[in-house]
């Protein structure tokens, strides 16, 4: 059996491994107890909420992915009738091969998400009802809900990279196909990621701005309209939109990763996967190991999983290079080494990304502070320093970065006499692989933030009681905490990600005959696409944001509404209820109508820059994009983050604590923080690498029809 | 004698006339009758505060710019241990010209800062007696009061550069003198746009917060101790800063197509010199023929006559053309007409990206409105409404300057057959010198904004009646609307000068020896250079902005002592007068302190990424720099004029008007907005043309020692 065989048959092993965890933790989560009546009514709006909107943005996704099979079907990788001296169904088995890539890309995300919504509206119930039993029980229900996400994410991301790269690689001797793969699951992820985004936010804010700032009744009261939206929002806008970010970075840093190691030589495919294989193993031992003491801290037990997972991924892939070195290679691999040194390099970087995000957010931190203290001048104050430390914090991360990329660029130029730079691009791919290596791990505990968020709305809601209601308050602020360390990770290793990419379209452009050599920024085409692409992300980010506002402000209606024409429903009349979906109702449909707009500028200006300027001109748009989008995304949720907590810090006594005019500024930077760091700053990530994988797809087509 | 010679003298003549308008159009302000003896008062303070900020800053600036004297005599454009064959005084003598050429610089730029804010400190007391007789005067004061400053700034600077050049191209045969001259003018915009940026915005913010916000006075009270340094922050950010910022990019562009012309073909010299020539003269006849109806619209005066000069620059242009094509070149020299073509395309898309920045702060215009309406929800969506409208109204001056340095490159590439690269990024050098062609009228409708602002607050403090008021206010109003063209026409003209400075950046480091074809983004060093220099922006901003916020809060600090601890003040007694020198001392050493953090902090990360990266990575850096740079100044300037905009729309009446919870909102997005459009977004200019001189000059020693 030949060594990429070993391999595929060991990521396939492994995926189903974790396939196999998840059932057992998904099956051990439900097994919990559950009783209250009240938390089940309310859980059930939630699950019936979040399915209504997933059942309606996975239609519109059909339409779209429809449209999307057809004209690949037609024109890529190359158009129909393009396709050379091809007879029989040879003509066709290339773009029909990518069509269904595209295809199952988007359905093994779609299925990634579901199943992480499902567990997450059971895991809340448990872990807050586990919380009158004390905060052990409680934190192991909400983390082991988030790990079933982890689990899926990445096993049907492996999985599916394997398949379709197995089925397809012997014939085409290529990756394009994957591309396809890697492309469905992007535009999954731009649904919900955007989407979800933009349905979170419009929940939250119009939920805060009528119920607490207007009529003053507490977060998560029953009364209010917008309650169980808020709710269903947190699971479709961070679990499933996170889940699909993710999954989408991944895919796409191991195509990009398979696309540069077919270039350069065939013989590092199956390391690729034995790397990525190697993470998701590190990633079950972490999420399986994940405990808390009786009284412990739920920031350190989050926290030291991560970094048991990135101590086993060190050593595991040490002895796969070990492996390929001395036993496969006998001794002559010493190439292997620099690429192990890349994927070290970029997991070593994640981690100090995501250590810097940590300062610029964490309330016992200066910015935090020093936030907090000019929110005593007033919201304007808190609004100013917010971005100025948003600004700074961008910092760290972009040198960071660079220096990964120099780093594993220089490392492994060395292993191609004939091709340094292809082998550099290679190596800055693998670094992008090391980083999101731990990813699993990463969304267990991402997702485990939003379930013990609404485990203690349900807690509140169900009269679970003061102990309780603690218990789940401590678990909800160690979600927060460790939520921002994953998002600098996250970004770190979608911007290692999109560079790879770059190197990757070039590659492919070249394998397509663009001959590029670089790309050289004093050429005036290449100039105008950076241009337009530097501005991008920024209007991309201005549509969501305004779309949130929009829709929030239809949503305010409905409130007010409600509140005017239900009898009772102000008062808290026993029995009365409010018309929870129609919030639902209007929060889907707004997002979904927004998130196209926003989509479809970004897709469409991308696919314009390539008629008028050919690759030359998509190599610089790329190059802007990137750059900015990683930019903006660094900025919008650090200082989105940064206002979150500084409202935390206010409420937890300082400067005169809840109700003072600090805290009230302090309300008006978290709520314009609100879609910067759950709307906007995350969905740049995707709409990155949307543009990217267009480009790479729509290559072909660029290089014959151009103006310049 | 020569074509250079002639030209030289027509640029020395055409200067010679300016300064001449400037001293008439001086002595005609100052001959309009001022009487009223507390304007007098008032006005003398502003002044003498203005002169002790502008002495101080002077004072920080000699030692650091003797600094500098001595840095460039040791060590640029080479280390006076590399100077080869030469003997004797040539041994120093480049060195000693291009420091001493510096030095030059600034004190051209810092006397023409000198000579606007003493006009304007005269025209703004004239211009508010002159109120009291009609709109016409009282316009005419204050435009010719901003003219002075126009016509000033803009022959110093044709006149510097065309002796700097003079002096020593013939014996050096190149423009790297020149460059020294240009970095003196960027070094003083730094300290008079950055620092007065500061200034200004930390006495507006501390003024109104205590006075209108706190103890609800009016604006320009004269019992709050911060209004004169307010009214002293018009001037020296306002007037004397930008226009620093312009002597800056009007320099920098002459001088990068002057280091263009060189490498392409010396015959293009005196077209450089002519064309700049022509917009001066342009503008003086602009300016001098400006003029307004009796009950005119001020609005239309202003940009009629912007309209004119560009109307007279095009025909004149077109004939210089025509004499070297056939007088000077005998019918031979159509390569003219290509540049013509350049200039004329920099000039038309600078009108366009004026109008752009027009529709995203005009407050008929749907951006004003949709902000205004958002603010009925609160200060939360004044801002994000804000700033999502900051961001689109980036897209369409980005794609502006692409479209302009795509367009002028490719106009004139053809025109040298052995270096069409060099060819047209001299088209883009001079699209940029086309874009500033008409500088002078620029200059003076921005200084007349200041003006008539200041006289305003003289008005109202002199008592001189409602119907005065009201003719101040509509004069202030307009300059208001014409400032959103003229930024956008700044911040666009400087985004097309710092390409061509990367040309010609380029095109000094292979002078020196650096062999570079390019910046291929795919090479790792000059990625990370990229990455490192699109974070500087960002940074520079943040701190400038924090500046602000410190400074303010000191301020705060002792406006509140002297209402607590001078008896009466509160009170308005007759005689009790505050101590405005405090604020204006803690505004002056506050400003100078932040402003040097930032400065150096983007200086010095200019000056290690060249010792890491040597001079590739900084190419990679000052794309970065430029494209961020550009994004952010765009985004900052445009969001805070939409606030400031939003705030007199709702104060005109509209949502509620003055003291309703809308008009609240909107004053928290004017205060965020104002060190956004005052301080960091201007500012920004200024720090790429710092960073992009730094590395022209410093180009021959990260050559010589550089990590990789």
């Amino acid at each position: 059996m030949s060594k990429e065989m070993w391999a595929y048959l060991i990521a396939l092993a492994v995926s189903l491994l974790a396939i196999g965890v998840a059932v057992w933790m998904a099956r051990w989560v439900k097994k919990l107890k559950s009783e209250n009546a009240k938390i089940a009514y309310v859980s059930s709006l939630i699950k019936s909420g979040a399915n209504t909107f997933l059942k309606r943005e996975y239609t519109i996704l059909a339409v779209f992915a429809g449209i999307l099979f057809v004209f690949i079907l037609l024109f890529l990788p190359k158009p129909i009738w393009q396709v050379g001296d091809e007879v029989g169904v040879n003509r066709v088995l290339p773009n029909l091969a990518m069509a269904l890539s595209y295809l199952i890309g988007t359905i093994f995300s779609g299925i990634a998400g579901k199943i992480g919504i499902d567990i997450a509206t059971i895991a809340n119930v448990k872990s807050a009802e586990a919380a009158t039993k004390g905060i052990k029980p409680s934190f192991m229900a909400g983390f082991r809900g988030g790990a079933v996400m982890g689990m899926a994410v990445v096993a049907s991301c492996l999985l599916g990279v394997t398949l379709v790269f197995w089925a397809t690689y012997g014939w085409t001797g290529n990756a394009r196909v994957l591309i396809g793969f890697s492309f469905g699951a992007s535009s999954l992820a731009l649904f919900a990621k955007a989407g979800g985004g933009i349905f979170t936010k419009t929940a939250d804010i119009s939920a805060d701005l009528v119920g607490k700032v207007e009529l003053s009744i507490p977060e998560d009261d029953p009364r209010n309209p917008a309650v169980i939206a808020d709710n269903v929002g947190d699971n479709v806008g961070d679990v499933a939109g996170m889940g699909a970010d993710l999954f989408d970075s991944n895919v796409a840093s191991l195509a990009a990763a398979l696309v540069l190691a077919i270039a350069l030589d065939p013989k590092y495919i199956p390391l690729v996967f034995l790397f990525a294989t190697a993470g998701l193993l590190s990633s079950i031992i972490g999420v399986a190991t994940a405990n808390i003491g009786k009284h412990g801290n739920p920031t350190r037990a989050l926290n030291s999983s991560t970094y048991i997972t990135t101590g086993i991924y060190f050593v595991l892939t040490a002895v796969v290079t070990v492996l390929f070195d001395f036993v496969l290679d006998a001794g002559t691999g010493h190439s292997y080494w620099f690429i192990w040194g890349s994927t070290v390099l970029g997991l070593l970087v994640g981690v100090v990304i995501g250590l810097a995000t940590d300062y610029f957010t964490d309330d016992s931190r200066k910015p935090v502070h020093m936030v907090a203290t000019a929110s005593e001048s007033g919201p304007a104050f808190t609004i100013l320093s917010g971005i100025s430390y948003g600004f700074l914090s961008v910092f760290p991360a972009m040198v960071g970065i660079g220096i990964s990329a120099l780093g594993s660029y220089l490392l492994t130029a060395n292993i191609s006499a004939t091709m340094p730079a292809t082998a550099g691009m290679f190596g800055i791919s693998m670094a992008a692989v090391g980083m999101l290596s731990i990813v699993g791990m990463i969304i267990s505990n991402d997702a485990y933030g939003p379930i013990v968020d609404n485990a203690r709305g349900l807690v509140e809601m169900g009269n679970l009681g003061e102990e309780a209601l603690e218990i789940t308050d401590k678990l909800d602020s160690a979600g927060n905490t460790v939520k921002a360390v994953t998002k600098g990770f996250a970004i770190g290793a979608a911007g290692l990600t999109v560079i790879a990419l770059l190197g990757a379209f070039m590659s492919e452009a070249n394998a397509l005959g663009a001959g590029l050599t670089g790309f050289d920024v004093m050429d005036p085409v290449i100039f105008f696409g950076l241009l337009v692409g530097a501005a991008v992300p920024a209007v991309f980010s201005a549509l969501l944001m305004l779309g949130v506002n929009r829709n929030a402000q239809r949503m305010i209606k409905e409130i007010h509404r409600q509140f005017n024409d239900i009898p009772g429903l102000k008062d808290g009349q026993a029995g009365v209820e409010p018309e929870y979906d129609k919030c639902i109702d209007i929060a889907t449909k707004g997002a979904l109508k927004e998130l196209v707009v926003a989509g479809l500028f970004a897709i469409l200006v991308t696919i314009a820059v390539g008629f008028i300027g050919g690759v030359k001109a998509i190599g610089g748009f790329l190059v802007g994009n990137i750059v900015v989008g990683l930019l903006l995304a660094l900025f919008m949720s650090n200082s989105g983050g940064l206002w979150d907590n500084t409202k935390k810090y206010v409420e937890s006594g300082h400067h005169g604590g809840k109700g003072s005019f600090a805290h009230k500024a302090a309300v008006t930077g978290d709520t314009v923080g609100d879609p910067f760091k759950d709307t906007a700053g995350p969905s740049i990530n995707t709409q990155i690498t949307v543009v990217s994988l267009v480009s790479s797809l729509m290559a072909y087509i660029f290089i014959l029809y151009s103006i310049f």
